[in-house]
């Protein structure tokens, strides 16, 4: 039995020492110090994963650039109406801000993918000012999105050129410009646009100032006053609409930029993909990037496409490829599973959001929000009703002209009806910021409603 | 001694099982399966070091975007007249191309300080259009460039208002913009720049067709036939110079839009910081990274700071936050040091290219280059030579004018003097890509020279 005893303890100290090796090589080898193998990119992963861990109370977010604090730590930067080191505090009688589309809503959407939509990139990342074969642009991100189409199913683009852009905002003037006149006898193109519209038409058409292009405002105002036959003109239309979530058509039937920023199933139902020959897309309303600064076109004409590349090449050699880089990662993300938990997860939101809307206008006399009417979705395979990005409230009131006016007294912020075009008696909420916005938004509307029914009203 | 071995064989066994425990501890504890703390980023910086590690031979780089081989990962893409899935292959009778001012000559650098110029983004960061306080602008990044600007002594920034932009490329046409007539009524402002003028200033003033600016082409051909008394002007001084590397002061004394893209102590010595009304500056050729595309201006005006800010965001709501987020990544690089590890890293590059470039072309007659001329420099504290990022060739037999056409039989490819408003007989070689591009460039050269004093000439 002593002879046994002696022969285990050899068998199990001699395991136990090369356990240890085998540790110790795994230690020194397999990762110089951190473990897990990596080596110049552990630094700059730690940082943003100690950013991310700060706690801002889930009512703000600290980011690797933000201010630093006194303990040389990003600081929170809270949301609206949230203060403190934390973001814990709230102002009680701070509005509710409905003004901007930011795209918040999704924020949970990419925490909860945090591994697959990270990005790390190198030092000496894409230095040059050109790619190997487009100079301008990323080819595996021109396949992603022309993936991303075809998943989604909301427009055509086998045979089509596609062009980035700083957001769809700076191919919405590359669209004016290469649709415009290129003759510098001809008259100004007249660009029009339909009321209620987004007012950067208008903005960038006249800031501009070209000779080839001017704006001229409404589009069927303008019709009843002119002909097209003699005049160049080029015209927006923007499906589903903004402000008012409408799917719109062309009025005129000559050139249209079309202004697809919202044609996605979190949106709108889409009955069919689209298949116009210049249509301008962002990626601020599919994933929620609206600080990437990322569009694209996609259009038909090689004459039109080659015009919009020169201007992108003039204006500034092409967009970021940092940019580029991480939307590329995003849209792996995004046509991942058919697009199916991205599209789910922002619809179930919206819809969420409308119900609870809804439920709130229907107890009001004094103001009322846009008809919706339902569609069948090929996308979701179902009939479903549209989920817009806003709001688009009348104040029914006959007296109660400046609806700004009547919600800021119920502490509510959004956007006048007359920058979109329309009477002051409209005012755009914004339905796609966080939830913390959301709620307050709800709480501010649900106050503003039930005044309706009390005794004591105010203006 | 029976005892005393039993006893020892015993402690040995305890320790070498309480090491085994704390290693395990530490695998499965300390680092989530992958050891080192990391979580949800290590997956995205494993991938970036991977693509790293992937060799191409030295003659190419492998990215986390690039196309992807049928091994699934991305392939090489090589420099210039290299070829092979690794690179490794050269093509002898491959043309040197030194037409474009791509800064590849920095990358090793970047590479060299791979573990913090690296930025880790999450899924979620900046979502949002805007910042904390100025809306498109990182605080932390304005910061910055005011530091670097103080570390190098080459702008006064204090006072002064900064604009970011999608390269200088960008903040070129918004400062013509901004200078511009504002009056609908006036004349058109006169646009000017000096022959030899980068041709971007003729190309987006002739492409942007405004109402109130035109292109008018040399300064001093306008001023000769023109007077400023009753004509509003607004002249680019570029310094130093692209293509001559020349420093430059206005013509006219009016408006001036200063382009200091290459004011840097690589390219020229410092005399002083410079302290101009508007002046734009470029990420491309300070640290190397044109792919970023980001550019800023410093004004000393608010009214233009703020026609400059309008255009920025009128044109795209401001450039990516992904890309503000890793310039400042760079720049906390840039002026470690006080900038002197990338400036030295950075000049004698440079001077060492220019020490072997001026005695090759101390053996020609055929071709000359620009004469420079030493300066008190204050960054390195020292008088010395220029080092411009472009030779200025000159072909100085009488027969040939075409300057272009001699280098292209030398297989050198170059960018004809005629696209800056010079003559024919001049052509600009870029000085500042690889050393791959450089080195192959030499020996053209010296091949071309050394034809000179040869039996066989050819044009």
């Amino acid at each position: 039995m002593g002879k046994t005893n002696k022969y285990c303890f050899a068998i199990c100290l001699l395991t136990s020492i090369v356990i240890n090796i085998l540790f110790t090589i795994n230690l020194y080898v397999g990762g110089g110090g951190g473990g897990g193998g990596l080596s110049w990119s552990e630094k700059a992963a730690a940082e943003a994963e100690a950013v991310a861990a700060i706690s801002c109370s889930g009512h703000g977010r600290a980011y690797v650039d933000g201010s630093i604090n006194s303990e040389g730590r990003p600081v929170c930067e809270c949301y609206n109406c949230y203060t403190g080191i934390d973001c814990s505090q709230i102002s009680p009688t701070c509005a509710a801000d409905a003004d901007s589309g930011d795209p918040i809503f999704l924020e949970p959407f990419w925490m909860q993918h945090a591994t697959n939509s990270a990005i790390l990139i190198s030092g000496w990342h894409r230095m040059s000012y050109r790619y190997e074969d487009n100079p301008f642009m990323s080819t595996e991100l021109e396949n992603y999105i022309r993936k991303m189409h075809s998943v989604v199913g909301n427009a055509i683009t086998e045979g089509r050129y596609i062009v980035f852009g700083i957001g769809s905002s700076q191919l919405l003037s590359a669209s004016v410009y290469a649709l415009s006149s290129q003759n510098s006898s001809s008259p100004p193109t007249n660009v029009l646009a339909s009321i209620p519209f987004y007012p950067m038409y208008r903005g960038q058409t006249v800031f501009f100032n070209s000779e080839s292009f001017q704006f001229e405002g409404d589009t069927n105002a303008w019709r009843l006053n002119n002909s097209t036959n003699d005049m160049d003109v080029v015209e927006f239309v923007t499906s589903p609409n903004n402000p008012d979530g409408e799917l719109k058509k062309p009025v005129l039937g000559g050139k249209t930029i079309y202004d697809h920023a919202y044609f996605w199933p979190h949106f709108t139902p889409i009955p069919a993909p689209s298949d116009h020959d210049l249509m301008v897309f962002t990626l601020s309303k599919l994933t929620g990037h609206a600080g990437a600064r990322f569009g694209w076109a996609v259009i038909k004409d090689k004459d039109v496409y080659e015009r919009v590349s020169k201007y992108i090449e003039v204006a500034d050699l092409g967009i970021s490829k940092d940019t580029q880089s991480r939307v590329l990662k995003l849209l792996k993300v995004a046509v991942e599973g058919d697009g199916k938990p991205l599209f789910e997860f922002a619809y179930n939101k919206m819809r969420d959001r409308w119900d609870r809307l809804t439920s709130v206008f229907s107890k009001s006399t004094r103001f009322s929000i846009q008809h919706r009417h339902p569609l069948h979705c090929n996308f979701f395979n179902q009939t479903r009703l549209p989920s817009p990005a806003y709001a688009w409230v009348k104040c029914e009131r006959e007296e109660e002209e400046d609806c700004t006016a009547v919600l800021q007294a119920g502490n509510i912020i959004g956007r006048n009806g007359n920058v979109f075009g329309a009477k002051d008696r409209y005012i755009r909420l914004s339905l796609i910021k966080s939830q913390d916005d959301f709620e307050l938004l709800m709480q501010r509307l649900t106050e503003l409603v039930s005044l309706e029914n009390g005794s004591i009203e105010t203006m």
